[in-house]
């Protein structure tokens, strides 16, 4: 009576902690807090310090030890093909079966592996696969140097944590597979715009790589002005999407080599506007619409398309129009050369308070020009690959197209 | 001790009802799963039937009765405003406190409340508030028409269980969340891209709207031909990309009212490859690159640009070419007016083998004639409110432009 009563109580505390076990995995959200959180169960269930668990990985074709425990001390992640993992582990995976070993000295005949474990103290072995519908998604094993650690009792509780691990596993990826997929998503609409805007770009041929370039550099300062990590994407996107409504304006404007007469340059100006227009319904762009309505205006209020001046000029477009500052005088134009850096930085000290907010410079000023040089750089080289591609395919169908219209 | 085995047996299989509670609703992806299978625990663990469970609403500050039954019967689901919910609910949400009434009759004088049960055969209750990380985010209350059916044991039974539901109802809302933000990525993705190639489309003025027509008469045939749900978007993003290489093309030749020389044929046929050039790193728009690539070339190898054949043409580019057809006889052109849908059908079936493929011919001449005319009418008014108003900005810019061109 008392055993039983006893027995009764320790099938008790097991489930309690099964229990608590549960509670606990299930709030995790990524794999590493999970298999931690499940690692400070070991003990108090079987006894041992010595444990591990495999996670199956499917567009790999692995098993990673994620978790690796010996004496209690954390051992490094590892990774092996599933082709490779003959030893225990593998077998089980495959087998979709549970290894109890109660003595490895006796036993190993039974088992026609080469477990991975034996040049080391390993008495015996308790080794379950983890099961979702059906489907094996991993082991978890726990190990002895002392024969006969754990028994029919050891395996079931092992197979009913591997239960709820297999439940808290499946969570826990579709949770990081989502976030992903997000991500992926959110990287695509990044590279979808950058493709499209640089084909735009490509219409003036004088400032290749401009929306990009500047749409880093607006960036980096965004960044010098404290703007939280989170809001640099509507600065980028702002950036690159900001001459969109040149779209509007017609090649013999747009692409005029002398100077601009006063009803062209009218007509110029309405670009803001028009990009505005194009985009105005993407919520998703959030304040990087500012930057394409407002990145003329100027602090002193003699800019376009609205006049606004000071602080009414939102402020990521006051941040990006120093960028495009920066950008016009630092690259060739088709009536006079680049200039240096130094010299742009003086422009733009110099029209501090006229056309833009003198806060701003002073961030922008604290910038060494070598990270601007190493921005554009980067764009030119190392993201600005699909750029280039695209470059020399337009480069050569307008200069045809130049070559035919002078032709006739 | 008899007693004391029995009550311990009572809480064995209490607990082993939790745990298998919490391994089923944590496998739940969706709050509606997730709370039928709590429901079915409800009569094992508290013998009774009418129970409730209410999840707050953040966005909306509501109470949520998700799920209600009475006497085992499923009542409907209940939105009530977190204000007005003062009934013992908002009391437990608001006070963060459980309340149990042995008989409502002798105890009602203890809640400042008017019950929303008052009128109900109610005689005790039990509630819970579902407690995540400090927060209030539900209730799940038990009731009974007989007098002290919950005892404290119960009321700690019923706060283990909402303990187990707020991790899964908080998971559950993660997921929720997630594929909420990923939906909402890619239709803006959509929404960008439509707006990006409806400015571009601007430039031929006698074609706005094309890329979007295109895009949704393409979708049509691809999902008569049986076309997966999942691949559609493909051939939606193909449909609008389809003629983003024109941005290479001069508004010279683009634009030119008169026929084109043969150069300018040359440079005409060349936006496939260009197009395809600009987005060929995108990876996310997968087989829609066919449709940019190959939208020009025709089933008996006589198109462009590679002058394939056949079923070497992809089966999407196939699909799109009918299409593109389809809409270039029924809209205007600078040389002639557009022409009916009937006309575009005998066309279409005159050059099936010839330029297109028969079997989407076949697919093709099934669609109904109202259909193509519902649609043509669905993307200029419901879906063209961004494009209309985009056309009057761009159409006001290019007329300045010409009067400008034609004034000099």
């Amino acid at each position: 009576m008392v055993r039983d009563i006893t027995e009764r109580k320790r099938a008790e505390e097991e489930l309690k902690t099964l229990y608590r076990l549960g509670l606990d995995i299930s709030s995790s959200v990524n794999l590493e807090e999970l298999l931690d959180k499940v690692s400070t169960y070991i003990y108090p269930l079987f006894g041992t310090n010595t444990f591990y668990i495999a996670v199956y990985n499917e567009k790999r074709n692995t098993l990673v030890f994620e978790i690796d425990y010996e004496d209690g001390v954390k051992q490094q992640k590892l990774e092996v093909s599933l082709r490779e993992a003959d030893g225990l582990t593998g077998w089980i995976f495959k087998n979709k079966t549970p290894v109890l070993i109660g003595d490895w000295d006796q036993e190993w005949r039974r088992y026609p592996i080469v477990p991975l474990f034996l040049n080391k103290k390993t008495k015996s072995y308790l080794g379950v696969p983890i099961i979702y519908q059906d489907k094996v998604i991993g082991v978890i094993a726990v190990q002895s140097d002392r024969v006969r650690t754990f028994d029919e009792k050891s395996l079931k509780l092992l197979t009913t944590m591997a239960a709820q691990l297999s439940v808290a596993i499946k969570n826990v990826k579709l949770i990081e597979d989502l976030k992903m997929a997000l991500r992926e998503v959110e990287k695509s609409y990044e590279i979808t715009l950058e493709a499209l805007v640089s084909a735009l770009d490509f219409r003036e041929h004088e400032t290749q790589f401009h929306s990009k370039r500047v749409a880093s550099y607006a960036v980096r300062l965004a960044r010098e002005l404290g703007v939280k990590d989170e809001e640099l994407k509507y600065i980028y996107w702002g950036g690159l999407l900001h001459d969109i409504g040149k779209i509007g304006v017609s090649d013999s404007i747009l692409l005029k080599p002398g100077s601009l007469t006063d009803e062209e340059w009218e007509e110029m100006k309405r670009h803001p506007e028009i990009g505005y227009r194009i985009i105005e319904n993407i919520d998703f762009l959030g304040p990087a619409k500012d930057i394409v309505l407002y990145h003329h205006e100027r602090w002193d209020g003699k800019g376009y398309p609205l006049g606004l001046s000071g602080e009414n000029i939102p402020f990521y477009a006051r941040i990006f129009s120093v960028i495009d500052a920066l950008d016009a005088i630092t690259t060739d134009r088709p009536y006079r050369k680049a200039q240096s850096f130094t010299k742009a930085l003086q422009e733009i000290r110099r029209c501090s308070g006229t056309q833009f907010d003198p806060e701003v410079v002073k961030a922008f000023l604290r910038i060494p020009i070598s990270e601007w040089k190493k921005i554009k750089q980067e764009v030119l080289e190392v993201r600005g690959e699909l750029s280039k591609q695209l470059y020399v395919t337009v480069q050569l169908a307008a200069e045809e197209t130049r070559q035919l219209l002078g032709s006739r």
